[in-house]
């Protein structure tokens, strides 16, 4: 399958100069500029040896471009914020960047039915500042709002915090505009709810890792802008109690749940280290965690959550609580939640694993990581490679991210992790990739969570949409 | 490209000796009895030749039998409740109907999760009863509950009467299991919420109308069952205080709404004459709203009710409001909604469409129609040969049903109505078919509504998984 070889060339001076030529704004920089800002990921752990990022302002740019990649058989990543953690933006070897970052335009905003089309290098965080004007938000939200942009988010198929409340991007996505490996326009880009009129072609495109095409504007649906919305901050003793208080808040919170995370306590102390932000509770506990409501009525919603918390307080589920009611209070509070990757990589190189697994298991494969680890020498000893082994998730949504701390990225630590701990995941019924995305060396785990006709199914899905292999080369499915 | 051609052979009594030899049920019926039950749809107007009816009962028979037909080139035709529109499951021509009906099983609920694993051939009103004992409900709901099945909901992409609040099956289907043209199975049958690892193949399958292959089964994301309904129906003199009073619905109802439909005055009438249901209010209205909440407080939805009632009324945008909150009244109310395509039916030979169209549009298309319909002499004088013209939907997924019933089907009625009315509604931003499916003959009318560049990934999607083109040959998009 040609899609597999990855066998296109370097990008040249006659490229960069057709590029030029046609008006597209290129850095072509020293290795050690490109180094830093396009060649490495967010978090230290990926580096590629691209040679140049394009930086197109428009979509019939784009199409220039890949019609011309296509047609020479250069390698394209295409890079949003860069804010990944699976490698996926990084060049494998010198394929060219395309940088959606100057493509960042809102195009369309429909305040009447809640809908907006914008372009991929919109940042997530301005884009839901723009929409909130209108008294709506953008329905996904995740640690990294201020450097991701809609692309990417789009293009990973991103979960992130709220999920539990607003559910997949392959539903709030009403439309996508991408351009085709071959430089075609696929304009997609529909605007209204319902549709069943023919194969809903834009799926494939949500959680392609730009191995497809290149998502270059979204339509998205929003939800509306809350009129209340308030944190509580649970301190609990064992996972058993967190998915008891789980299940009644969906009794008690029912349709003003809007986030229930969880994180242990290594986590908090590691925000609190290295962040230095405070802890939301005066004393520490084996678990937090962290529930947010978002309604329309602000006395119903005081009301149903103090009702639930007394209910948790009269089964005996927690040792603290705190509610948060106050705009900055509550700020600080999501702050601390979603500082927690950035605070492991401070503490270390983090081996980060993002996985759906079975809430029932989640508890169990830290108890097994921790002891897998053990045995082999690598922690709980003095000395040992492995500083710390921690979990932190979304309850309700069954995904979890495990952190691997240790002295270096890779060595022995990844060895005895991988695949063993893919393994694990498949057989207790998880997915390999939760909201992360497969990226840079996860394709060749996938056969651990997908049936091989679903494999092979990807695989004349890629060799159809992209036959000379030009699209983020080297990650995905294709090294499955 | 073969998967146009349709040129599938029909099937021999070799072939039903093969499907009887490998323990297959077959009718292999007098075309009177197939005629009545599997060769004619719901409302009468497709008819199909096909010569027998192979029932299936587990996943590995379907395989066989696909096999088989793709082998010796013989079209598929996959039927559920044969409850559709839209003639997607019934026999263009002689084509073998695959029919889902014994297989039935549930094969897994998680009660703490909330997800329901059901074969295709459940009936939704049955699956719906079952998983509510567990405190769920299945998240789409539609006036054919009774008869439909959950893997025709999938196939032609049902949206529904809580669209509004349970969202598209392309979010709330976690898994599919498939069997392909060739035989193979597609186990794609995830049951957690979050997977980013890989293309989302099952997505293709869902409003594919079994024209890539066969869903056996599907893994559903379910709702938590409703603490608290209630219903108000609203009587309205015209059709923009329609659209004020949802925008008002949706800052005083907020997350509590899960329905909001409309009809118009002649739809009520209908139902009234046609299946002896008394008016929900007392007066005639040029429009009715029903607007449904679900909620788990219940004293807070009557007080959030009440106080959006009172807006109403001082904006003077009704006429005559009545709120249900009895249990048998209010499945009286939706009784009366659901019966409405019927009593259509009823009423003469209904020509049905089911577009997506902005909400501003909608009653234009009302009047555009009326006016196309006399200028043609066929409406508005006696003797003419359209009865009615009539709209009713659902407000705020833009989604609008209109019917001309008419005193036959086809014939110079559909001719001056088609193409016109698809490209009226491509025209005006809406699409050929929002929640009914393309069916036998919508699909030529896609370029109205879709881009070439989208058509044309359709029809390699088709030829990559359908290369012999026997799934529902014919139908779709491959008519384009």
């Amino acid at each position: 399958m040609t899609a597999n070889t990855a066998s296109n060339r370097a990008i040249s001076q006659d490229d960069i100069d057709y590029f030029a030529r046609i008006g597209i704004n290129i850095v072509y920089a020293s290795e050690q500029q490109l180094e830093a800002k396009y060649n490495t990921d967010y978090f230290g752990k990926y580096h590629g040896s691209s040679q140049a990022v394009l930086f197109p302002t428009t979509t019939e740019e784009v199409s220039k471009i890949l019609a011309y990649c296509n047609e020479h058989k250069i390698g394209v990543v295409t890079q949003g914020g860069n804010s990944g953690t699976a490698g996926g933006a990084i060049a494998r070897q010198s394929e060219v960047i395309l940088s959606l970052r100057d493509m960042n335009k809102v195009r369309d905003l429909d305040v009447i039915s809640g809908v907006v089309v914008a372009e991929s290098g919109c940042v997530l965080a301005e884009l839901d500042e723009h929409v909130r004007e209108a008294g709506y938000i953008v329905p996904v939200d995740l640690g990294a709002k201020k450097r991701c942009m809609i692309g990417g988010n789009v293009s990973t198929n991103a979960g992130g915090l709220r999920y539990l409340r607003y559910g997949t991007l392959h539903g709030n996505v009403l439309g996508l505009e991408v351009v085709l490996a071959d430089g075609r326009v696929l304009d997609a880009l529909f605007s209204l709810k319902k549709d069943a009129s023919g194969y809903d072609v834009k799926q494939l495109f949500i959680g392609a890792e730009g191995t497809l095409g290149v998502v270059t504007a979204v339509s998205i649906a929003l939800a509306p802008k809350p009129r209340s919305s308030q944190i509580a901050v649970l301190g609990l003793s064992d996972f058993g109690k967190i998915q008891k208080a789980f299940v009644l808040a969906r009794q008690n919170l029912g349709e003003i749940i809007s986030a229930f995370e969880f994180w242990e306590r290594r986590c908090n102390e590691l925000v609190v280290q290295y962040e230095k932000n405070p802890s939301p509770l005066a004393s520490p506990h084996e678990f937090f965690v962290m529930i947010e409501t978002r309604g329309s009525f602000e006395r119903h919603d005081v009301e149903k959550m103090d009702a639930y918390l007394e209910v948790l307080a009269a089964e005996g589920l927690v040792e603290e609580t705190k509610v948060f009611r106050d705009a900055d209070e509550m700020e600080r509070t999501w702050l601390f939640r979603s500082q927690m990757a950035e605070a492991h990589a401070k503490s270390g190189c983090m081996h980060v694993y993002d996985f759906s697994l079975p809430s029932r298991y989640q508890h169990d494969l830290l108890v097994a990581v921790k002891k897998h680890l053990t045995d082999a020498g690598l922690y709980g000893v003095a000395g040992a490679p492995v500083r710390d082994v921690t979990i932190f998730g979304h309850i309700g949504d069954d995904n979890i991210h495990l952190q691997v701390v240790a002295d270096e990225y890779g060595g022995i630590v990844e060895e005895v992790m991988e695949p063993w701990v893919y393994e694990w995941v498949g057989s207790h019924g998880g997915s390999v990739a939760a909201e992360h995305g497969l990226g840079m060396h996860k394709g060749k785990f996938l056969k651990y969570s997908k049936s091989p006709v679903v494999i092979d199914t990807m695989k004349s899905i890629k060799q159809m949409l992209d036959p000379n292999g030009i699209m983020n080369p080297g990650k995905h499915v294709e090294r499955a």
